[in-house]
């Protein structure tokens, strides 16, 4: 069944290659002060392409960096509001040697368009707008109302974002957020990220005298605060690589039948997940690697160190040695109660005669969820299933997004991931490329998912 | 029984301690280029002394750095021949206003003399010079033959003694050294020290990934480089704090009964010896604090370092980790055998998919260790139990002494550390200062203990 909005789409692939072109051509870096024009022009092209299709209030939104790019359809009475959520910033392109083509020079190459911002986000970014507009272009509507809201900071960890929210809240209010960033788990299978792990971070001290001892004169009589540090970091986990916390795991939700299934569906190959970077697999049998890096919560020590740790040797017992962990949480768990177990756990095994300070660094963050019947879920699933006519496998993403958790907490709206970018395109490194076919598909799942999107009343997206 | 040369320099107390006023008064700092000419003067005023006394072969003795003083009175044929040491630089003086009095503007007050360098170890040195000066005005001759070494550099680690030592082995050749530095222990009994732990160190790494991995994407799946560091320093100690590397102490030589007994009857505090530090007690009951660090061999762990340790948080699990191990040894332990049965724990512990690598930092010596019935021992015994009627407790030092490792490693020759300065005066701190009182105990003792010296064969001093 031929649909009139995609046969327009992809008849405007090659004008819509172009200006993607143009976009990549336009230096955002956001980190680097020097690429100011870069992030000015991007925002111009932006916000003159979403004045083009009919976007209204087209405008630039401060919170204090770089302002976003705003623009809204709002002529849907009666419809669900989605904030189609894009970033027109880009990582540094540092090292610039490793490139094998300039990266702002969009250069295609094996079926994949090679520039730094091609798969984060300009890609999927342009996607979107660009479907909003062909739905207006043939139909004259958009099944929903829409408020496009792309960010200048998404690289540097949106540092105006909470700002910049508290600013114009009233123009983002919306049902849900629709986001071109981020999604895909798999080239092989279709797949909806119904989540992600929530996280939480503390810093702590260990002293163990007024200050570093000449080894000479206590060595044998008195603790150590690296020894001391190294116990206590060695009980946090047992030797199969389990945490070892008391508690710290006690709110988990359990897996169920169904996420063991779609985490068993994906393919997912452990061996070459492992030997792509060299490492070395750990964690206990009872789940799969799988389910432990996407379902389950963990624990990692990110830094630590005392003493004497500049060249060459000093004979100190160091009085003082220090930590930094994190923790990623799984769905159900408070991060403030993991992270008192773990405050709780390393109390318990601080020797007397030790001192143990605790630093909560906070930025804390539950793990985000999409229940399987969220509209958002539902109406993926009916477009994505439509190619295959395979259910889509339900995923969830071992990392926090920022973005997602800041929505849920500051507007209660939730986020589906619907980018067409997909994981294995070296977004943060040299060489970023996008798939080419990726750009056909993403013009044909977007106006579809608007239009089932259109198909829930607004108030079961928060629901 | 009075004692001619005693009685000379008890006579002569008032111009000694105006001459050690006036070298006091020379900033004489090894460690910063800034005071060349306080050490330059410092070395003039002890050449011009040596000889005034009536040293012949008065020279500077050039090793690539600070030269050392050196001069020598060899008439007393058959007699054997003392190379006697002292250093001329000081600590650098900071911080500066913690100073009561200016640290080169030796001040007296409350029986002491306040400045840098008067307990380590212009005081002693002196001592040394002028008892053998009273013993060739007195007596118009030494008992024993004597060469004056005089280094520049120990307070930076003697870097150009060896270099120093193998140009001018011949004139440095010598039965057996006698230190004005070092030597008491205590001023509430004699003492003789009958040596000093040796060391040994390394510096090992931990890899576990090609390079540091994000915790969202393999937080639960891989190993973190800082847990298994954990893992393998805590295993290096029991919880008592017993070093629990199997074959670490397998050498070391079991305590005599006289040594228990040495040990027992040292006044130590061990509270107020951990309490001056706030440090907390650690080890083991089967020996006494005093014994585990003088007599045991011992394991610290100097520094420790991985991950991200700047400010704020990087959620990352490190790929690579770092530590730097120093080990104090008993007498018997061989120091390679000893950092062997070290290294071959790391390597029994270090699990599968962990990447150990082992640096052997060098620099490593054996415990040193006076023989009871040494020479060095016998004679020192005879003039220490003059004063009480008491044997001297023997004891031995829990660091090691470079200068003594030296000269026994490159020429063979054992040391006897006889000097006054005391284990509680404040030598690399502000405020350092030296008890009056030990002069004239020195210069009673130094004189006696030539004299006893001469009572042995030369061939006796290395047997």
């Amino acid at each position: 069944m031929s649909d009139p909005v995609v046969d327009h789409l992809l008849a405007r692939q090659s004008d819509i290659l172009a200006d993607l072109k143009a976009l990549l051509r336009m230096p955002s870096v956001s980190a680097d002060p020097a690429f100011a024009q870069g992030m000015a022009d991007a925002r111009a092209f932006l916000a003159d392409r979403l004045t083009a299709i009919g976007m209204e209030n087209v405008q630039l939104l401060d919170g204090g960096g770089h302002p976003a790019v705003y623009g809204d359809w709002l002529h849907a009475p009666g419809k669900p509001t989605l904030l189609i959520y894009g970033h027109y910033d880009v990582q540094p392109a540092d090292p610039l040697d490793q490139w094998t083509t300039p990266p702002f020079e969009p250069t295609e190459r094996d079926g994949k368009l090679y520039a730094r911002g091609a798969s984060d986000v300009k890609g999927s970014t342009l996607i979107a707008i660009e479907s909003v507009a062909s739905l207006l272009a043939v139909e004259a509507a958009c099944p929903v109302n829409v408020k496009f809201f792309l960010e200048g900071e998404e690289e540097t960890g949106s540092p105006s974002l909470r700002p910049l929210i508290a600013r114009y809240r009233a123009l983002l209010e919306a049902d849900a957020v629709l986001s071109a960033d981020g999604g895909r788990a798999s080239r092989e299978v279709e797949t909806i990220n119904t989540g992600a792990r929530g996280t939480n971070k503390m810093e702590f001290t260990l002293r163990t005298a007024a200050g570093d001892l000449h080894s000479g004169r206590y060595g044998g009589a008195v603790r150590n605060a690296l020894h001391e540090m190294a116990a206590l970091i060695a009980s946090l986990h047992d030797r199969e690589g389990r945490v070892a916390v008391a508690g710290f795991d006690a709110d988990a939700a359990p897996l169920t039948n169904q996420q063991r299934a779609d985490t068993a569906a994906f393919p997912f190959d452990e061996s070459a997940f492992l030997a792509e970077v060299r490492a070395s697999g750990h964690g206990g049998p009872e789940f799969t690697m799988r389910e432990r890096i996407t379902l389950r919560p963990c624990l990692d020590v990110n830094g630590m160190w005392g003493g004497y740790i500049g060249a060459g040797s000093k004979t100190i017992i160091p009085a003082e040695a220090h930590a930094k962990i994190s923790i990623r949480l799984a769905a159900g768990q408070d991060p403030k109660r993991a992270l008192d177990a773990v405050v709780a756990h390393l109390e318990a095994h601080c020797p007397d005669g030790v001192n143990l300070t605790v630093d909560r660094a906070g930025g804390d963050s539950p793990a985000s969820t999409l229940a399987p019947e969220h509209p958002l879920v539902l109406a993926a699933e009916r477009v994505l299933k439509g190619g295959t006519g395979q259910r889509p496998i339900h995923v969830r993403l071992g990392a926090s997004v920022p973005i997602t958790s800041i929505f849920k907490e500051t507007m209660g709206m939730d986020t589906l991931m619907f980018g067409f970018n997909l994981p294995d395109e070296p977004v943060h490194a040299p060489n970023e490329f996008f798939r080419l076919e990726s750009i056909p598909k993403g013009l044909t799942a977007w106006p579809k998912i608007l239009r089932e999107l259109a198909t829930f009343e607004p108030a079961a997206f928060k629901a």
